[in-house]
Formats: structure tokens, C-alpha cells, sequence
């Protein structure tokens, strides 16, 4: 009944400042992990006495680096100075990936356990809580005939409660591949990003609607296997049909294509290609992040599109595609990208630096939210 | 940039279905985990090649159990049958502890990293997902000016939204030590289980908020230490000025006394009562779960009812304390109920089999919220 308890009972007992008679020997030291400092710098920490090796992976440093034990059995090493942003991380404990058990913030994820570090700097970034007037981030459920009952996040601007009348466009956000409807604000902390855009007068007020972006968990019991084409189907099914309903029945919004933009990254960017390029009437505004995508599903995944050109161009405002130079999909993109060209497909590219991450997920939301739901 | 993007791209390329050269020694075998069965057994799993033990630590079983590996290295166990419930687990991987990265349903911890395993049974539970209207959880922020901007949760009943003029009565429910503002819905369950009873009638529809319940990390970097009594002096000023009006503000609720109600468990049921019985006019409803105190602390934390045992009865309409039998603060919370007893303060006490667990929690929530309220 109480096999995990130590850890947390050693915890309560340090809060009472009572003894912990039974858990003493596992009584673990005081200390915070991460420790961001002023100069960008970062301490990360991690306790454990029978750990032969310790290391620290992040995005940030190529290689996972070294951490040292002191007597109290804290493992430690110090971390930059950092590009400010927030990163993923995690520690490598004699080989088992580890998230930070010191830190509440994690990466919402079906596939690993990672933790966050926010390294802000001296100025605050677009993705930094600031002391402006904030959106509602809400956590919805929705009925799938289906698929059952949905999970979907869904942004309301600052103000969205009070002005009772007011309309709003809306931007549907799409997680990668194993993420969750959490990530898109847990991870590229959308709904912060909207915040301080719109605070400075950058970006329209909008909802965002962030499904749980699958027909089914990537690897689920029933199927064994990963069923990417058919997970599309049920998941546009499930998009248009169900979805899509909830919210403009449930919102108040501009119910128009010219009011509905679709973008996602990875997986979900492959999926807002696939939704946005194939249904005309859905959204004006379709932007991949990244979007995952295989060379032989072109014609078939870009079918309506590809075969009137000029209507395509004709109804998009924006068609918009981010990747980074050293994204491992940069290839098959830029494929993408020349296919479009020969096509004649009016699209705008955006090439940064960096990989297939979630710092550059935030930079791309960045830049789209500004030009989302202008002439 | 990449360190710790081979498990991303891993599971990327499952999804195309593209192969990984450079990751094609480290791609996992397709699994599920947890995997609940129809007669409430479950299986574990966790893929580790080079682990030497792997163990599984549940609050079902006293004691971890041993996991045996495959030839694919994917280590398994079975458990159960098991009572159904909610039970958080991790596996411990060489003595370090894990939460399981197959399992996107995490439980939000400042001093641990652990899973959650729904086994839901034959018939559903009052903490099941089910076809009922559901209310909304929203994450929002309110400012505090000696704490800066503070996290909230709020759960609004179903309805809610679409009747613009009904007002409700609003719990306020504190979480334990080392927990955060989002454990009360992700463990507790708390806006699934007023769904199920407002659904069957059993509760009035009422507003929940969910503050993060510290003035501070329970280890902060400037601290060093724990400093319970400073946060909860520093805790009660925010709470008092600044979440009770915002939520009045930005919320349709009854805002007296007899419409408010506070619960928490652990070091939150010890705010709780703190803060219940020595403001006459903040709540007539005050519901201690577990409540984390000491009884050195008893004169002290509960001055106001204490100075006056007619007043305290005349104006509380539930004065309710449950704990288990298992708990570690059994004692101290009998000798607690005993000094009531002495001042002849009326109060409700609900003994339950169990510890000092989040599966009482969810029952001492059901309890509750069909009392509170009502007359």
C-alpha cells in the first residue's frame, strides 16, 4: 500500500521539520535542480549514492556531459553559458534515461520523460511569462462518435471572458509525433507566445485549438504496429467532423476559412498539410513546422492542390513552411519545397538554424502568429 | 543540439516508416506500457539493455516487484488482479526510480517523477472519464505583489459557459506538499469526479480552485531551507488579497461565507484548517484530508476557533477531518480530533482504510462535494 512511499513521506516530514525515524537513511539532501543563474549559466543536480555514472543530455550541448558526486551523493555539473530558451533535458543515470525529479515542469510525451529548462537572461523573451494581461489556456473534452471522448486544449485571448460579444479567428495547432495535446503549451508555450504578441500590438487576438493530435496513442495495444496512414484518416474524420463542430459551437469564433488557420510541427505539420492542401473550404492559412513528410506520398497526400494550382493559389493567404538547416527532414523538405515550385504553388520558406526541436517550434509560432489573419 | 533527439528521431521514422540508419541500434521494440487488462491484471513494461534489475513500485503491493527481461530487452511484469483505482508507480532501474516514458499520464511533483495507472474495472468509477457533460479546467494566471505572477487552476461546472447568468459556489482545494496546482485534476481527478456526481444529481454545481499551494518551492534556492511557517504566513496574504478576488472578479460566483468552501490534503489540509478556522468570514465549509500538522502547533495554528468554541460552531456549517487508518499522521490527527472533542468543537471525522495516498484523496473528494453546499 505504501511501497512508494519514502520519497514522498521524507518530503512531508521535512516540510512538519519532524524526524523521519523509519526513511532517515534515504532522506535525500536540500537542493534545487535546475539552478538557473544570472549569467545564463545552469546547475543541474541529481541525487543518487549507488549510481556508478551520472550524465546530463540536453539540447543544447552535442554530446550528453559528465556530472560529479560530491560526499552527500549529489551529482552536479554546471551548464553554459546558454542561448536563452527553454530546452529539453534529461539525465543518463548508469545508462536509463532519467526526467529531473527536482523539477515539476515536464515535456508532455508518449515516448520518453524529459524535463525543462527555461534560461531567460536579462531581457525577457516572446516566450517568457511577462506582467501583461493573459489568456485562458482550457482543457476541454469533446465527443468523438468514433473515437470516444477527446481531450483538446483550446487559448482564449485576454479579455476573451469580458467582451461577451467580441468574435475571434482560430489558429488549430498540431503536436509531433508521440507529443499531446499539452505540448504545444507545456513545451512551446504557445499560449505565452500569444500573450506578449499580442500585449505589443504583433498579432491579432485569436484562439488556439491544440487537439490530442492522433486517432490513437502512436503505439497502441490493439493494433501492434503504427498504422500512420490510417491514424490520418481517422484523425481528419475526426478533425472535421467532430472537432471543428465543438469548437464553433462552443466558442464564440469567425466560423470562415479566411478566419481558420492550420499549422502543426513534425507529424502534425505533415497532418496540416495533408487537412489544409486536400479540403478548400477548411483555412486560408496552412503552415508546416517542419512538416514530417515521405517523397512517395506527395502526389497522394497533396492530390486536390497539385491539380489546380491556380485555385490553390487563388484561395491561400499564406502558405507558410519552416525548417532548420540541420532538421534531419531538411532533405525531404527542400524535395517538398522544389516540387512546389515546378507546380507553380505559391508558398513563403522559412529556413533557420538549429534541428527538428521545440526551440524552433516557438520560433516559427512566433513568426506565423504574425502574419495570421492579416490582409 | 541533437544530444538527446535519437529517441525523438526513433520514434519519427516508426512513424514514416522510414528506417534510421543512424539510431537503428537504439530503436526500441514496439510495446505498450502500462497495458490494463479487462480483469484488472496489468502489465508493466520497460525496454533497458543494459539495466541489470529492473523493479516496479506501485501502491497496490507492499513491496516492489521484480521485472524479468526479454530477449528484445523489454523487462515485464504482471500485477494484479488489483482493486480498481488510480495508483501512481515508477520502475526502479539499477536503485534510481523512473517514470514509466511509455505513460504520457504523469503525476505533477516538485520531489519526484512517477506514472499513473488507471484500472478501471468492469463498471465505471466516479473518478472515470464517462459520457456526461463536462465542466471546463482552465489554467489561468492572477498577480500577486509580493509573489509576482501566480498559477491557478479553475474547474467551472458543465453549463457554465453556455448560462451567463448563473452563479455558483466556489471549493477551494489546496494540494500536498511537493505537489502543484495541476495534481488535484491529474491525480486527484477532481473535475472528472463533480462531472460524475453533478451528472447524478449527488453534487451542486460549484467552481473548484486550484492555486499552487506555496508561497514557495518547498526548496528554494534563496531559502536553503523549508520555512513552513513563513510560507504559510506568505501563502495566507496571497490567498486572502490576491486569488480570492480574482476569482471573484473573473468568475460568476456566490462571494460569502456560506459559498465558500476550503479543502486540501496534507500540507495543504494543514493550510486548509489554518486558514478556515481563523478568518470567521472566508468559509463555513472547511475540509481537512490528511491534514499535515503538529502538535506543538495545535494552540497556535488554531487560535481564533480555539479563543471561541460557540462562535466557531455557530458559524461553520461542516467542520470535516478524514484520514486512513494506514496514515502516517494517524496518530497526531487523533490526538487533534481528541482536543476538539475538549473544546467541544463540532466536527465530522470519516476514518478510511488506506494511507497517506491520492486514492483517499479522490474518496474524501467524493465525500465532500456532496455535503458542501447544501443544507
Amino acid at each position: 500500500m505504501i511501497a512508494n512511499l519514502p520519497r514522498t513521506i521524507t518530503f512531508i516530514c521535512l516540510t512538519l521539520s519532524v524526524s523521519c525515524p523509519l526513511y532517515a537513511q534515504s532522506v535525500p539532501p536540500v537542493f534545487t535542480s535546475p539552478e538557473v543563474r544570472s549569467d545564463n549559466t545552469v546547475i543541474f543536480r541529481f541525487f543518487s549514492k549507488s549510481a556508478r555514472e551520472v550524465k546530463l543530455s540536453t539540447q543544447i550541448e552535442k554530446s550528453p556531459m559528465a556530472m560529479t558526486k560530491d560526499s552527500l551523493g549529489v551529482w552536479s555539473v554546471v551548464l553554459g553559458p546558454a542561448k536563452p530558451d527553454i530546452y529539453p533535458y534529461h539525465f543518463i543515470v548508469d545508462g536509463t534515461s532519467v526526467a529531473d525529479p527536482r523539477n515539476s515542469a515536464t515535456f508532455p510525451n508518449e515516448g520518453f520523460q524529459s524535463s525543462l529548462v527555461e534560461i531567460t537572461g536579462s531581457s525577457p523573451l516572446l516566450h517568457t511569462l511577462q506582467d501583461v494581461p493573459h489568456g485562458t489556456v482550457a482543457y476541454r473534452y469533446y465527443r468523438s462518435p468514433e473515437l470516444g471522448t477527446r481531450p483538446v486544449v483550446v487559448y482564449t485571448p485576454p479579455g476573451y471572458e469580458q467582451d461577451t460579444k467580441a468574435k475571434f479567428p482560430v489558429l488549430y495547432l498540431l503536436h509531433g509525433t508521440t507529443d499531446t495535446e499539452e505540448t504545444w503549451t507545456k513545451v512551446g508555450r504557445a499560449n505565452i507566445i500569444l500573450d506578449n504578441l499580442i500585449a505589443q500590438g504583433k498579432a491579432k487576438p485569436m484562439i488556439i485549438v491544440m487537439p490530442y493530435g492522433r486517432a490513437f496513442p502512436i503505439v497502441s495495444k490493439s493494433s501492434g504496429s503504427l498504422r500512420n496512414w490510417e491514424n490520418l484518416q481517422e484523425f481528419k474524420k475526426d478533425f472535421l467532423n467532430d472537432l471543428i463542430p465543438f469548437v464553433e459551437q462552443n466558442y464564440r469564433v469567425k466560423a470562415d476559412k479566411d478566419n481558420r488557420a492550420i499549422a502543426g510541427f513534425s507529424g502534425g505539420g505533415g497532418e496540416t498539410l495533408y487537412l489544409g492542401l486536400n479540403h478548400p473550404d477548411l483555412a486560408s492559412w496552412i503552415c508546416g513546422f517542419a512538416p514530417g513528410m515521405l517523397k512517395e506520398e506527395f502526389e497522394r497526400n497533396n492530390a486536390v492542390a497539385f491539380a489546380d494550382p491556380a485555385q490553390t493559389n487563388k484561395r491561400l493567404k499564406l502558405f507558410w513552411i519552416g525548417v532548420g538547416k540541420d532538421d534531419f527532414l531538411f532533405g525531404v523538405i527542400q524535395d517538398y519545397i522544389e516540387l512546389l515550385k515546378q507546380k507553380e504553388i505559391k508558398h513563403e520558406t522559412f529556413i533557420s538554424d538549429g534541428g527538428h526541436t521545440w526551440m524552433n517550434c516557438k520560433l516559427y509560432l512566433t513568426t506565423i502568429a504574425q502574419k495570421l489573419f492579416k490582409p
